[in-house]
């Protein structure tokens, strides 16, 4: 008897998730599935930042995958894609093993959209990964320790560069962690800056103007330097150049303009439109009834002129859908269509406050904040159950870190 | 009734075991002494490398000043050093605060020396201070975290610059640090590369030629690369340049290649040789009663042709006498005569393995790894007795932390 060989590339927010939901749907024995994934932890992309000002510990923010899904019933293979070759429906992995699949899930994520802008793949540091944001955190320890040693204030200088989402959400956990870390180096707090700057006219410029003037005023509260409508030029190790020749000596860009689809997919032999996979209502990429994508990745059109943004609640909505199509492909029986609900999005701006809509409610403040944790516990609800959000000890009350702003 | 007014200038091992000895000789009231330090903690300078490589805990290494002295006896003061001026015996501080002295203990330390090396200042790391220890700590972590971002192996190379005692002690830390820190970062252990550069034919020139093979077999036991007779010419953030083009690509170099006095004893109206303050056999600088200088900044001639180095050991001796003298100034009864006695030398490498000389005996293997703890251990008992031994919990066991040699 030969059951079907079901693997998931990424176990990110699409492929973990589709992954444990198989798990629910399948019968014992109709198919062999697998994840495969570079690290064998599943990280939670949201909190990253949290990482990198270290507002947040390791165990919170990275799980191990061995204990979000069930071995009995889906294989876990620690390996990076090299390739995907679709005629002849093989993956191959880094560590030189070949994957023949019957049916394939790509969710392989994003990468960092640099938009050739010159040193800012050298030299900005990214919120791309668990590893990527440790950098940062040590970047921050290493700069407040040499700080002390030649008294140079561009150690003392952080640049978040990108005032979208994520780059608010870092903007905060660096506004409360750092002047934190300053009593430990003996470095007084008020001489830290932190910059953000945004190409566009405002901060966080998909929201409603009610919310930037809120976010506006948390952050100018923190004392953050904000400078909006500033292109970046380029990026030295110890400088950041903006338009009109403004020059911020910094050893420290956080780099958060934008990402791409992951470029292995690029020739993997499917159709690629706008850099990504295009795919069907059914998730399935076009033209495949055997090869799905989901996430980042993927380029799904919500209507006839626009594709689904890369977030992690679209991610989270596909997988549940994608993980019945898969389920139904193998029964040969209908598959589903899937639909995109939006059901808002909050941004946090360090502990206290955040802002952002949920439904038709425009949300700031506190409530926001506390929303907000209410969401991150959701996805851990959707991971694992109530015994992960016990486990993770997610603190629902607010108040329990003093806000660290300069007054 | 006016005390006379004693300033301590520096609270390494030679201040702060100079202030300790002090509150034992002094009665009450027969002086206001008073310790000047940058910081408010001690910090155990033989073993910062430890910090850099990860291997101790900062409690281990820094210690509350306040927890050291006697504060009913002795004040503290955390300030910087501004200037000194001996012929208004005024000191200076950066506070601006500016102190009368009566007698005064220079034993502000050491520099690190960079012989003018184009970016070594720049770019090199130092084992100089707490904090620039510290600053190689989260060198390595960020340094192994970006690697698993674009896998250039430069970021796996480590470069201790000095095969003086110092730089074999650093590297041995390393070679036992470094690939513990590799398994949380998910780096096979062998693709780390540590690189020990000693322009003289030899690591620890002025041992013996058993105890530099001794050394040299661990080292090569550890898989370090030992370049002897290599000069280094220039230093950039990405690559290390020795003579005959010898390029090491790296990203973290560890300067340990000497020292030299703390430069603030230059302009201070005081006679200066070998950049030094040379002083007397009762400790006073040249042709003053009441300016003492001890430790590194001291010019102290064993005989005619050398002078004593800037060790530890050194320090350590001549604070107890320089304690005796001072209180014998202020009493106005004869000052005793410096003289060292030399009791030996012992390094460690790594944490199961030291080299050196103890009165006649060499040592090499676990016993010297044994003698070097108990070295250490008494340094802790000459400033806190044995409650501080307990406090620190020296580990004088060997054996409980594993050897991470590559076999």
């Amino acid at each position: 008897m030969n059951k079907p060989k079901v693997f998931i590339l990424g176990a990110g927010y699409g492929g973990l998730v589709t992954g444990t939901k198989l798990e629910k749907i399948l019968k014992s024995g109709e198919a062999d599935v697998t994840i495969v994934n570079k690290h064998d932890y599943h990280y939670i992309t949201t909190q990253l930042h949290k990482i990198g000002a270290g507002t947040a510990t390791d165990t919170k923010v990275a799980l191990p995958i061995s204990e979000l899904i069930d071995p009995s019933k889906t294989n876990f293979k620690k390996a990076m894609v090299s390739s995907i070759n679709s005629s002849s429906r093989r993956v191959t992995l880094d560590t030189g093993e070949v994957l023949e699949y019957d049916y394939l899930l790509i969710a392989l994520g994003f990468e960092v959209e640099t938009y050739g802008i010159p040193g800012i793949k050298e030299h900005a540091f990214q919120i791309r990964s668990f590893r990527s944001t440790k950098a940062i955190y040590h970047q921050i320890h290493k700069q407040l320790a040499l700080y002390k040693e030649d008294l140079d204030p561009s150690r003392l200088t952080f640049v978040v560069a990108g005032g979208g989402f994520t780059g608010v959400e870092m903007l905060g956990e660096l506004a409360e962690g750092i002047p934190a870390l300053c009593q430990n180096y003996d470095i007084p707090s008020d001489l830290i800056k932190i910059i953000a700057v945004e190409a566009a006219p405002s901060v966080l410029p998909f929201f409603e103007e009610e919310s930037i003037d809120y976010t506006n005023r948390v952050l100018e509260k923190f004392n953050i330097d904000i400078r909006t409508g500033a292109k970046i030029l380029e990026c030295t190790p110890k400088m950041i150049t903006l338009e009109n020749n403004v020059e911020i000596p910094t050893r420290t860009v956080i780099w958060s303009c934008g990402v791409k689809a992951n470029s292995i997919i690029q020739d993997c032999g499917l159709p690629i439109e706008k850099v990504k996979l295009p795919v069907d209502s059914m998730l399935r990429v076009q033209g495949m009834e055997n090869v799905f994508c989901i996430g980042d990745c993927a380029l799904f059109m919500k209507d006839e002129k626009s594709a689904l943004p890369p977030t992690a609640q679209v991610a989270l909505q596909e997988a549940s859908v994608c993980a019945e199509n898969i389920a139904a492909s193998i029964r040969k029986s209908p598959l589903k269509l899937f639909e995109y609900h939006h059901k808002g999005s909050v941004a946090s701006i360090g502990n206290l406050a955040a802002v952002g809509k949920v439904g038709k409610f425009r949300l700031s403040g506190l409530f926001a904040a506390f929303m907000k944790k209410v969401i991150e516990a959701r996805y851990l609800f959707i991971l694992g159950g109530p015994a992960l959000i016990l486990k993770q000890n997610l603190n629902l009350k607010h108040g329990s870190v003093k806000l660290a702003a300069k007054n």
